[in-house]
C-alpha cells in the first residue's frame, strides 16, 4: 500500500487534481478548466489522465496511493457513489455512477464525496477544527453548503445529501427565488445566487452605486468586493443584509446541534473582517443568553485548497 | 442488579413517575400536579417519595430497578446532570444538579435528559421509530423540540441542548415574538405559545369565530380544537397557518439530516388528521425534487405516555 493521498476537487468552473501527503499538504498539482462542456465519460477520462500525468511527473505509480478522494458539487448516493444532480453539470444523466466510473480504471480504494462535506473535513484534520472533536464547516459561495463532523466522523444521512442547508427556509414570503425553485432559502438570501435578485431590489429602493453593472445580474461576489473597497451604498448594504442572513443561518445551526466550533468557508469570505464580524454579531445577538458554553467560530484556515485537501482527506476519515 | 426501569416525567403542568419494562410497558404509576410552585429541593423530595409508593406499592425494594431516567422541560448540562434554566420552572436557580439531588436518595444509576430527547427515544425504543436506525422526534406542544437519534444513540451536543429546534428563526421580520426573546422563531409561529398573537392577528384582520375568547391571550390548542370540531373560520386559519409553519420546520429538518424516518408528536397533532396532512403536504411541496429516497413521516405511536416512557428508556440508551 501507498503512503501518498490522491484529491480529485471537481468544480463548476474549475477541476483540481493533486497529490496529498497524509498531513494535508499538496504535493503536485494540477488544474483544468475546460471540463464542465464535456459529457461526464469524458470528464471521468480527463480526471484519469489527470492523474496518471501527476503520477508520472513524479516517477509513481499508482502503487504510491492509499487511494482516491475526490468532490463532486451536488447530490449523491453516498454509500453507491452515485452523482444524483447537480445545478453545476445539468448535462449530466441523473444518477451517473461517478465512483465506480473512474475507479474502474485503477485499482485503488476510490471515495466520492460532496464538496461541503470534503472542505469540513479538511478544517477538521488539518485546518481551523484541529481539535475539536465535532465541528460545523459552512461554506458560502455561489450556494451555501455545510459539512457535519461528529465526533470526527462526516455526518451523511440517509442517502447522503446531509447538510444542504443552504435550502433551509428562513424567509417564507421572500420573493427571491433559489435555483431550487423555493422562494426564501437561506442560499438565495446570503450567498452568491442570490447577488443580482438583492442588486435589483436595491436599485430599485433607490440606493447609490458607482460600479457599472450593465444589468443587475452581472452583480458577483467579486464585483461586490470591488465595491466594498470602494465604499459603494448599494455594495455595503448587500454585504450587510447577506451577513444578516448567514449569522441567522449561523444560529439555526447552533440550535440543532449545540456544536463546539463553527467554522465558515467559501468564496464570500473574501468580503473581508467586517462582514464576518457582522455574522457573528448577528449571530451572538440571538443567542443571547441561550449559549451556555463557549463556541468557536472561525474562518476557515486551509483557504483555497480546502477543496483538494478535503477530496484527499476522505481517505483517512 | 434490577430488571425494572423507574421513569419520571417532570412537565411544567404534570409530574408523573413510574415503573416500567424493558419493553415499555408502564406497571405502575403516580401523578402529581402541585410540583409547580415549590422551590427545587421539594420538588425532588416530593419525586422520591413517589418513587419510594410506587416500590412499596408493589412490594418491592430499590434493588429491584435498573436505575431512574428523568426529563426535565428546559436546558441541561447533560453529563453533568444540571438544570440551567426552564421556562416552565422560573423561579428555580440556575444551574440547579438536578440529577445528583435525586441520586443521592439512591444507590442506583440515575439519568436526566430533555423531554424532546426522551420522548423521541421512547419512539425509537418502542413506538413509531422502530427499525428506524436513525431518527428525529419533533414535538409541537406549548413550544417546539426536536430529539435527534443518529445510529441509536441519542445527539445531544457540546453542552446538551442540541435539537432545540423550535428557536431556530424562519421568519425574521416576524412581529410575533418567542418565550427567547427573539421574534419569528419556529415555535413563535407553528406551537401553542404563539396562538395567543396568532389570534389576535387573525381576528384584526377581520376573522369570525364562534369561540368566545374572553381575550385572544386565552387562545390554546385545545380551544383550538374545539373550534376545529365547529368548523369556526378563525381557529382553520390558525391552524393552517401552524401547520404550513410545521412543514417548513419539517423541510428544513429534512435537508439538515436527510434522516429516513420524523416522528411527530405534541399537544398540537390533537388537531387531527387534516392538520398532520397539511404539515406533510407542506413538507412535499418544499422538498420536490430533492427528495431521492422515501422518508417516513409518521405521528407518535406511544402518545400520552411518551415521557414518561421514554424518561425509563433513557437507562437503555
Amino acid at each position: 500500500m501507498g503512503e501518498l493521498l490522491c484529491g480529485v476537487d471537481l468544480g463548476g468552473t474549475k477541476l483540481s487534481a493533486g497529490l496529498v501527503t497524509r498531513a494535508g499538504k499538496v504535493l503536485e498539482r494540477s488544474v483544468a478548466y475546460d471540463h464542465r462542456s464535456k459529457p461526464e465519460p469524458d470528464v471521468i477520462i480527463q480526471i484519469r489522465d489527470m492523474i496518471r500525468a501527476l503520477l508520472a511527473k513524479r516517477g509513481l505509480t499508482e502503487e504510491s496511493l492509499i487511494g482516491i478522494g475526490m468532490t463532486f458539487p451536488g447530490h449523491l448516493r453516498f454509500r453507491e457513489g452515485i452523482a444524483i444532480t447537480s445545478s453545476n453539470f445539468r448535462g449530466w444523466k441523473r444518477e451517473f455512477p461517478i465512483r465506480d466510473s473512474l475507479q474502474r480504471h485503477f485499482r485503488l480504494r476510490t471515495i466520492v464525496d460532496n464538496d461541503a462535506n470534503a472542505q469540513g473535513f479538511a478544517e477538521f484534520k488539518f485546518g481551523a477544527g484541529v481539535g475539536t472533536g465535532s465541528m460545523l464547516f459552512m461554506t458560502i459561495s455561489t450556494g451555501i453548503g455545510v459539512g457535519i463532523i461528529l465526533e470526527g466522523k462526516i455526518y451523511r444521512g440517509m442517502t447522503g445529501t446531509a447538510g444542504e442547508f443552504g435550502h433551509t427556509i428562513v424567509e417564507p414570503s421572500s420573493t427571491i427565488r433559489c435555483g431550487c425553485g423555493n422562494y426564501g432559502c437561506l442560499m438565495a438570501h446570503a450567498s452568491g445566487l442570490g447577488l443580482p435578485q438583492l442588486v435589483k431590489q436595491k436599485l430599485e429602493a433607490g440606493l447609490q452605486t458607482q460600479l457599472r453593472f450593465a444589468r443587475p445580474e452581472d452583480a458577483t461576489g467579486e464585483n461586490n468586493k470591488t465595491g466594498l473597497e470602494l465604499n459603494d451604498e448599494l455594495c455595503r448594504a448587500v454585504v450587510e443584509e447577506c451577513a444578516d442572513y448567514a449569522g441567522i443561518g449561523l444560529y439555526n445551526l447552533f440550535q440543532v446541534f449545540n456544536p463546539p466550533a463553527i467554522v465558515l468557508g467559501g468564496g464570500l469570505m473574501n468580503w473581508g473582517e467586517a462582514y464576518f464580524r457582522r455574522i457573528k454579531d448577528k449571530f451572538y445577538a440571538l443567542a443571547g443568553d441561550m449559549l451556555f458554553d463557549p463556541i468557536k467560530i472561525v474562518r476557515s484556515a486551509i483557504g483555497a485548497d480546502a477543496g483538494l485537501v478535503g477530496a484527499a482527506a476522505l481517505l483517512l476519515e
